[in-house]
Parts: structure tokens; C-alpha cells; sequence
């Protein structure tokens, strides 16, 4: 069986639907992929949340695609008989809102103009892509979610949506990720976008006429990658090991075998993604606070009146989003009488860690979703 | 008593003086301060060695420095009756090879063309920065050195001296560093290097006519100086604390304090250092192996035959250069037979720590250079 990328547009102005910075975005579309059936009862949906630069393609493989060759990025976790198991689950991954992958961003076109956005694109919030992500779970008539899953910012809209629509939501796992970003976090994101908005080929955003910031949305990515992988890791893969030579060349090439890693990664990510929406989505992320936020949007007390189950899991080599985060989280979830269970993994490969297949990840979140559909 | 920037100028064909890259670099002026008094047996003599963007200005005011507001960079530790005490001590501080305080690196005037070197400044190692260093101090009359001290990138200096002229070395202090750049070192040097490289207007290396990659250059002292700090440090300081608003501005000003502050720490170093000096260290700090290195250079081997004194300073904090490599430091020093003390000086500051005012470290300083005194 496999599948196909599908598009849901809505008109938000229609709907009377605002984005958290007051401004309205319309039309909106957003990709999304489903896997296996929804049941009669429509109560078997497990909605993904993707990573910072993912996409709605979380497994399986494209129906149209004669090379086979992209399984989606969680292809490990969710397929028939797998961790999340496409036979009992109706699985729903939506690319987020202000991504490039097929839902609507600053790369989109703007009906007012006839032009890509670009920085015309209001900017989104966690809340907003968790709005317009409902949009499509009412399309396709689900209105109570089995579970909401997903790692880093993915995570945050798992913690998102449980606050925003707790009486949709029966369980959830956020993995490797936050309540709020902390200083460094945002640090990080904030060279990101630094080093594309200093590309004069970043022209203000106005760049979709010719070949864009390439070299700077290239080191963004590079800072951005180092953030997701370890010390530990890092010196497994590649120590101080050398790039096809045997001596330093005492010039600037890459040397290091970490340094023609990181540059390829960059060029690599520059040709597949948007520059305009790693602003966005950093600076979503960046905003994103869990217990206290902008004037419109609702905050952790909003669970109170529910109780939902949770499963936090965190990595004992991320640090982006350390344990002591999830741990705070945990501790801020309890407190609305909330039943969280939480596991820290033991693993040297840093934030990005619930992108590798590891068969205890599977176990936990298999073992989850068993326990839901006992209760 | 106020003291002045003095330079140092040597032929180094004439001396026959190759750089570990095989070529030849020549003239070499390199910019020194001292302060105190050399005694009659010339034994007291304290080299400092400054980090990455430091400069020979390690304490005391300039006497034509009429504003008085520029004290040097170690003053806590470095003057009369402090941690390093210039009463007893004659203290000397070179600007480090290839950098842009006075000593010559690649913003130099090149001799043979009449213009700034540019990339045609010959890549430099530690190894030959302390070589440069060391006709300094002939110049000076000292051939041995009571202690040689440095943080950071300055500590690399303090090992490689201790390979390169075991013989001149009574004592030394290597604090927050390493005996080699892991690959997370790397990649942020890397990343660093490659903003730098991004921006257009540092055509190659070949800008000084103009105003410079200034953008590449903050973006890249961004990265740098996150890697300084730690994620408590940054919590404490900034946490999501915004800058002068109450609310998010949804557009991509700076909203947090800490947003801010690093925009401003990147274009005030912009301001003051040359960013193909920038360049030339990192590669030289990415370089350094104090075990094993180019074919040119000496190794810890040559420890062998000398028995220093070395105080190995680490941070808790310190995730550039974390504890558990100053702890292979101290192994690797054990075996060749050298006298080690080892401390981990617990603060939350992160890398840069040992340039905030901490009376443990000036207590700790004082005391083993006592020692040394009384062996």
C-alpha cells in the first residue's frame, strides 16, 4: 500500500480565523499524508508532528515515485506492525504552517499580488499551525486524537495541541523537546537566521525571481545541524579524522573530515529548503512557551478541566532541549493533574536522536499506545 | 606606572626560521607589553599568552592613554600585589602571530607586493606563533621562563611551548583548553569560517581596500561567543527576558535580550578585529595537536627529558573545552613524568570564565607560582 502527498485549502477569513499576531493569513493549504484507515468510531487517529525542516511524508512511499528511494523520516516507527502500527492506527502527518514543502509559507504565492510573499508572510506561531492543522483533522471528520506525537518543534505542537484542544487529545509524546526555548536555544536560532539575513542574496526576503541566499541559508543549516547532534557522537563519527589526504593543506579547504560533513550538509539542506521559512519556524519556535505567551493564546492551566496521558521522553545527550527541560515539563504537566509517565533515553547521538532507529524508542511508544487502547 | 605597546621586528630568512607549513614568513614584527622589572638573574620572567581575540594588553593603563579606559584584558590577575604578582614578576605578553593587534598576520603589509597579505598570509600553526614569541623574549634577554600561563587558545600556546623548549619552561598554566580540538571545536570554528567566506565583500580574502565582510564577520563572532558562555550563564543573564517591549513584535526584530546582545557583540567585534585573522587562528587552534601533529613538529615525547610544573586548570561549565579533556591533558602530562595539580573550578560561566574577576583563581595562581618560587 502505498500513498500519496494530499492538499487541504481552507479559507480562513471565511472562518473568522485569526492568527495569534492578530493578522489574518488566507487562503491556507497544507500537505498532508495519511497511512492505514480511520476506524467507524473514528477514534483510531494518531496525528505526527514533524521537525523543524520535516515534511508531511513520515513513512511509507509514494505511490508516483519509481525510485523508491524516500521512505519518509520516520519510516522506522510507523508502518504496519511497527511502533506505530499503521494496521490499528489512521496515522496523519500535516507539513506545518510556514514551511516550503507544500503547505502554505513565504515561499507561497500571495492572491494579493500574484508574488511570493516572502516577508509579507505574517508570522505563525506554534498555535497557528496547530489551528490550521485542525482544519484538516476536520476535513476528514476526526475530532478526538488516539495520541499526538512528535520530536523537537514537532513536540512543542504535541505540547501545543494538548493546551489549545485538550478535549481532542486522549494521549501524547512529546520527545526531545521543551516547554520554552531557553537563552541558548534561541541563540542558536537567532544566528541561524543572522547568517541568512546577512546574504545580500537574502534581499529582504524578495528572492524567489533568482537564486537566493544559497551560502547563507548553507551556514544557518550548519549551525543549525551541529545543534542536533553530540560531543560524544561527533567525536565517534569523525574525532579529528581527515578528508582524503593524509596531511593538513595549510589553506581553507576542508581538512577535517567534519568540515566537508558540515559544508555538505549545508549545501545540501540550501537546495531543498525555503531560507524565508527557517525565519519563520525558528522564530515560531523561539516564541513558543508553553506556560505563558502572547496576549491571545491560552497557557497551561487550560488543561486543568482535562486529563490526558503523556509519555515525555527525553536523550541524555541532547542538549538543545536537556533533560532537566523535559523534566520541568513533566514536573508543569503533573501539576495539572495530568498522567505523565517520562523516560530519558541513554544515547551518545545528541537532540536528533529520536530520528534513529532504535528499537527501545519503539518499544516505549508501542507500549504507550497499547496502554491507551486498554484504557 | 603605566606602561606601552612595543614592538618586536625580525628578519626570519636571515634566521632561516620556517613556519611548520615549510614556507617563510618575513619580516615578522610581533606587538609586546611587559610590566615589572626583569631582576639581575633574569629568572622572573612570566609569559602570558591571550586567546583567540585577545591582544598583548594584558593588564595596566597605557601612559598616553588619556581616558584610562582600557585596563587589559587579565587586569584582576595581573599587577602589584595580584594573583600574578608584577612586583615580583617581570610579565610579557606577545600579540600572537597572524592576528590584527600589532604583530603580523594577514591585514599586514605584504613587502614583496606593496599590500595587505590577504590570502597570501601563509597559514600559520600554535608552533609558530610560540617560535615568534620566543625571539621576543631573546630580544628581551630570557631564557627561561619562570611560568608560562594562558587561557583558551592561550593555553594551547602554554602546552606547545612546553613540547617545543621543554628546557625554557620552570612552570605552566594551562587553563580552559585542550590538547587537541575536538570535532565539535571544529565545526564551530568551521561554521565560523564559512560565514566569514559567505559574505561577499570578503572577495577572497582581498578587502582591505573596502569596508570588509562585516556581516560574515558578526555572524561568525556570534557563534564564537555562544560557544563562551554556557546554557546557565545564559539563563541567568538573558533567560526570555525581551529588550525594551512588552510583547512580541512578530516580525524579526531582535525580541529577546539575548537576540540583542549577540547582534551587538558580533558588530562591536566586527568593528575591532580582521576577519581574515579570524581565519588564520581558527585553523591554527583547529591545527594544534599536542600528541601528534604535522610532520615538521615535535610531540609530547619530548617532554620526556624536562620535569615542569604545570597547574591544569578546567570549568565546570566549559563545554568548548570540557573537563574531561583537561583530564586527558593531565594523564597524557603524568606519563611523560611531569609534575601535575589539576582543578576544576566550579562556575557556571562556561568557557570564558577565566576572564571574569574569581578570587579562586587568582588564590590559585598565586599559590602554585609561590611554589615554584620556593623549589
Amino acid at each position: 500500500m502505498k500513498i500519496e502527498k494530499q492538499y487541504f485549502t481552507y479559507d480562513a477569513s471565511e472562518k473568522g480565523q485569526q492568527l495569534d499576531s492578530g493578522l489574518v493569513l488566507s487562503p491556507v493549504t497544507i500537505a498532508y499524508e495519511t497511512i492505514g484507515r480511520l476506524n467507524h468510531s473514528r477514534d483510531n487517529a494518531v496525528l505526527i508532528c514533524h521537525a523543524f525542516s520535516g515534511d508531511s511524508h513520515v513513512a511509507d512511499l509514494y505511490w508516483d515515485d519509481p525510485s523508491e528511494s524516500n521512505p519518509g523520516w520516520w519510516d522506522f516507527m510507523v508502518g504496519p506492525g511497527k511502533g506505530i502500527d499503521t494496521d490499528r492506527y489512521f496515522v496523519i502527518c500535516c507539513n506545518i504552517l510556514g514551511s516550503c514543502m507544500g503547505s502554505t509559507g513565504p515561499s507561497s504565492i500571495n492572491p494579493e499580488t500574484g508574488k511570493a510573499y516572502g516577508l509579507d508572510f505574517p508570522m505563525v506561531t506554534i498555535g497557528d499551525m496547530i489551528n490550521a492543522q485542525k482544519q484538516v483533522l476536520a476535513h476528514l471528520g476526526i475530532t478526538k486524537l488516539h495520541s499526538v506525537i512528535g520530536g523537537s518543534v514537532g513536540g512543542m505542537q504535541v505540547l501545543e495541541w494538548c493546551v489549545r484542544y485538550p478535549e481532542m487529545i486522549k494521549s501524547a509524546i512529546p520527545i526531545a523537546t521543551t516547554m520554552r526555548h531557553s537563552a541558548l536555544a534561541i541563540a542558536f536560532n537567532e544566528i541561524a537566521r543572522q547568517a541568512i539575513m546577512a546574504d545580500p542574496l537574502w534581499n529582504k526576503g524578495d528572492y524567489y525571481h533568482s537564486s537566493g541566499p544559497g551560502l547563507g541559508l548553507a551556514v544557518a543549516r550548519m549551525i543549525g545541524h551541529v545543534t542536533y547532534l553530540s560531543d560524544e557522537a561527533m567525536r565517534r563519527k569523525f574525532g579529528r579524522k581527515l578528508q582524503d589526504k593524509e596531511d593538513f593543506s595549510f589553506n581553507f579547504e576542508a581538512d577535517f573530515q567534519v568540515e566537508s560533513y558540515l559544508r555538505h550538509q549545508g549545501s545540501k539542506f540550501a537546495r531543498r529548503f525555503d531560507a524565508n521559512s527557517v525565519l519563520y519556524i525558528t522564530k515560531a519556535a523561539d516564541y513558543f512557551d508553553l506556560a505563558d505567551n502572547v496576549n491571545t493564546r491560552e497557557s497551561l492551566q487550560d488543561l486543568r478541566g482535562n486529563r490526558s496521558k503523556f509519555l515525555v521522553i527525553s536523550y541524555t545527550s541532547d542538549w538543545l532541549y536537556p533533560t532537566y527541560q523535559a523534566r520541568e515539563l513533566v514536573k508543569a504537566l503533573k501539576r495539572t493533574g495530568q498522567d505523565v509517565s517520562f523516560c530519558e533515553i541513554e544515547a551518545d547521538c545528541g537532540h536528533d536522536a529520536f530520528l534513529i532507529k532504535d528499537i527501545r524508542l519503539t518499544n516505549l511508544i508501542r507500549g504507550f499506545l497499547d496502554g491507551i487502547e486498554d484504557a
